[in-house]
């Protein structure tokens, strides 16, 4: 194929004008996939109405040649929840299981700070034969090692009111290809001590992230992660280098890792003492609940949408922290009879797995809802079980079944005390 | 966990700053991964050079808060390398098997279109026992699928002198996990002829870009692909939807695509009988060349890099339009022995395969190379056989072993000719 070199200040700039409203037109502008920006009750306060210059015969007119990077259609602008620690994955938006980087969910304790990868080090000391540092480059020397699979925070959850949309219930988790190197093969490096039996992962933000991990975890899967999705990692992401803990709760996956020290016992930090401990049955609290429990949610059809007679496909994401997605089944008539959904093969140990059901409404109202099941035979529990077994309401961990009302007139919304 | 809604205006914009340089530094902004700016020779045309306000003490400052959407760290900006028609994927750059949606590789023959997904129509027509027409609700109401595979332009060949990027060899080769349809689900709506064997397939661009199908291919495994990596498709990869023939030559995986015809006999576009079509033995021209062959290359090391003494992982991808990756076979000594690389898991049909090999650099002077072998036994070939079984040395579907010479200090070069 032959080609001929253009300079990029020769491509003409095709911007299509965007004219913002603040006009409210909720089911309308849901129907048309625009995007809408909510506020934390899922009010729609503001929405983007694009009113482009689109040819009306896109064959008569050139279109924009090729640059040196991509960008979304002004049509598609999926945009994640903000509040002062977190924002939100847009899971009603998504297809498939990839989670674009820039839409990738967010919790962080002190910000995201901004590192200079040429400064990047990674110290490992404590009881170890040879307390070493490691720069960026140093740990892309190492074997690299690549795996898809999700990260969620322990504090996904969110009901009370009919409407939330899938982003607001649980948009805490996300997922990623991740490529770095695995922590046994540095922990070789450095030699471990044999009577080491935690280790501290220490953050290089503005809250000093720290928490104490088992060495298990280490020897089992635990990875240096410096890319996602194929590119160097994203800033709210860990950049330069994050401790990938797969399955286990987000907050423990520590990013920015800048010291890792070998201990003998848990260091009880501020976060796995005061924070990110339960309840449980007995007034009691549990401490080190690191494994995410498997989950699923019908992310269509959601709230706020309006569905018609007719076949629906219902589709969602399950997933486990203990291993794969063994099934996932689905209720159309309120939990009463349950029917295995279809699983999107591959599915992958620790990653969000997408399911499908085919189901032909017959316009009268109804419950639809999700339950996964993992390779160790656990299932998601309903909310009234959880709720009795936590003597809680809420929480960490927290993940019951979600149930949506499918009202006759064919809006969809939250159940969300009542299963 | 308890969270607080800001308003997106709230957040503080921490925008570093870059000073652009046209100072030539060709080793060190490698080796410091720098974004290398580099016309279609391979030549250093202009170079960023980012002196960023980085803080000196992350945790002694408040970092960005969550927002809407993500961003890349200011120090990667990796880049596709634009011509007119095309713009290659920085492969060198990359990481696993996914290729970020805003660096996936382009060919367009009349640009990139501007399409309201609102306006959007698919006609299928001609031998059908129903024509009908489809709009992107219609067809996303239909059982989706999902698949991660690659797409690659059968023009993916460049040699002819040392100083090539993989970006600039082969980087006309892309991956994504793609969400649609199948075709042959739309195919039984509007009943297909069973006399038909071809389809044409038209996309709604300033080309009118047309390519015959067989039949075969749509009750395989053909797709109507509206989801990239996870969110809408990009306007360059066919906005807002396009035909997905995974393991087929690019260009029949007609982009935009606004109409599909039904007959019992290919349509013979200027695509097929002029365009996409290449020598082979004995003068004689070969048409309707649609699979990929295997192929491999080894991203790293490569052009421009310096590598040092010790051990080097080598790392690469491989994939194979025939199904999955059986094996890599890496040689350090110029062809002599070969040695197979490791595979990433999962290996999957028609897609991307990571490999690596682990080597201990002596220090002399070397060529290393990759070959691909697929489940059906195809062994990638070298150029030499390949140019004798072609009688040329280039043209569509040219899938030679990719050699990197290594000086000994440590620079590599492409071996552009006598492997």
């Amino acid at each position: 194929m032959k080609e001929k070199k253009i300079l990029e200040t020769q491509i003409p700039a095709v911007v299509p004008t965007m004219k913002m409203s603040r006009r409210r037109m909720l089911g309308g502008a849901a129907a048309l996939g625009l995007a809408l920006v909510q506020d934390s009750f899922g009010k729609v306060v503001q929405e983007a109405e694009p009113l482009f210059d689109v040819p009306k015969d896109p064959t008569k007119i050139l279109g924009v040649p090729p640059g040196t990077i991509g960008t979304r259609s002004p049509f598609e602008q999926p945009k994640k929840i903000p509040s002062i620690t977190s924002s939100r994955t847009p899971l009603q938006d998504l297809f498939g299981t990839i989670t674009p980087s820039d839409l990738h969910f967010e919790r962080n304790h002190g910000g995201v700070p901004f590192i200079d990868p040429e400064k990047y080090e990674l110290v490992i000391h404590g009881m170890v034969k040879k307390p070493m540092r490691f720069t960026l480059h140093d740990l892309k020397r190492f074997p690299s090692f690549t795996r898809i699979c999700f990260i969620e925070c322990s504090g996904n959850f969110r009901t009370g009111k009919a409407e939330l949309t899938p982003q607001e219930i649980c948009g805490l988790t996300s997922q990623s290809e991740w490529t770095g190197v695995m922590l046994s093969t540095v922990f070789r490096e450095v030699g471990i001590d044999p009577k080491a039996t935690w280790f501290l992962a220490e953050g290089n933000d503005a809250a000093v992230m720290t928490r104490s991990i088992p060495i298990e975890k280490a020897y089992e899967d635990a990875m240096l992660v410096y890319a996602q999705n194929g590119e160097a990692l994203r800033p709210e992401q860990g950049y330069p280098v994050r401790l990938l803990l797969s399955g286990w709760e987000g907050n423990t996956q520590i990013k920015w890792i800048r010291r890792i020290e070998l201990t003998d016992q848990a260091f009880m930090t501020r976060e796995e003492t005061s924070k990110y401990t339960e309840n449980i049955a007995g007034g009691k609290i549990r401490q080190f609940s690191l494994l995410m429990d498997a989950r699923s949610i019908i992310t269509f059809p959601s709230y706020p949408l309006q569905i018609q007679r007719g076949w629906v496909e219902i589709r969602g994401i399950a997933w486990s922290g203990r291993g794969k997605i063994s099934s996932v089944e689905v209720s159309t008539d309120e939990g009463k009879t349950w029917y295995p959904a279809a699983l999107q093969e591959p599915v992958l140990s620790k990653a969000h797995t997408a399911f499908r059901f085919l189901w032909q409404w017959n316009g009268k109202a109804t419950v639809i809802m999700s339950r996964a099941i993992d390779e160790t035979g656990y299932y998601q529990p309903s909310y009234r079980e959880l709720a009795a077994a936590r003597e809680s309401k809420g929480g960490y961990h927290f993940n019951p079944i979600t149930a949506w009302e499918i009202k006759s007139d064919g809006h969809v919304y939250l159940v969300s005390d009542r299963t």
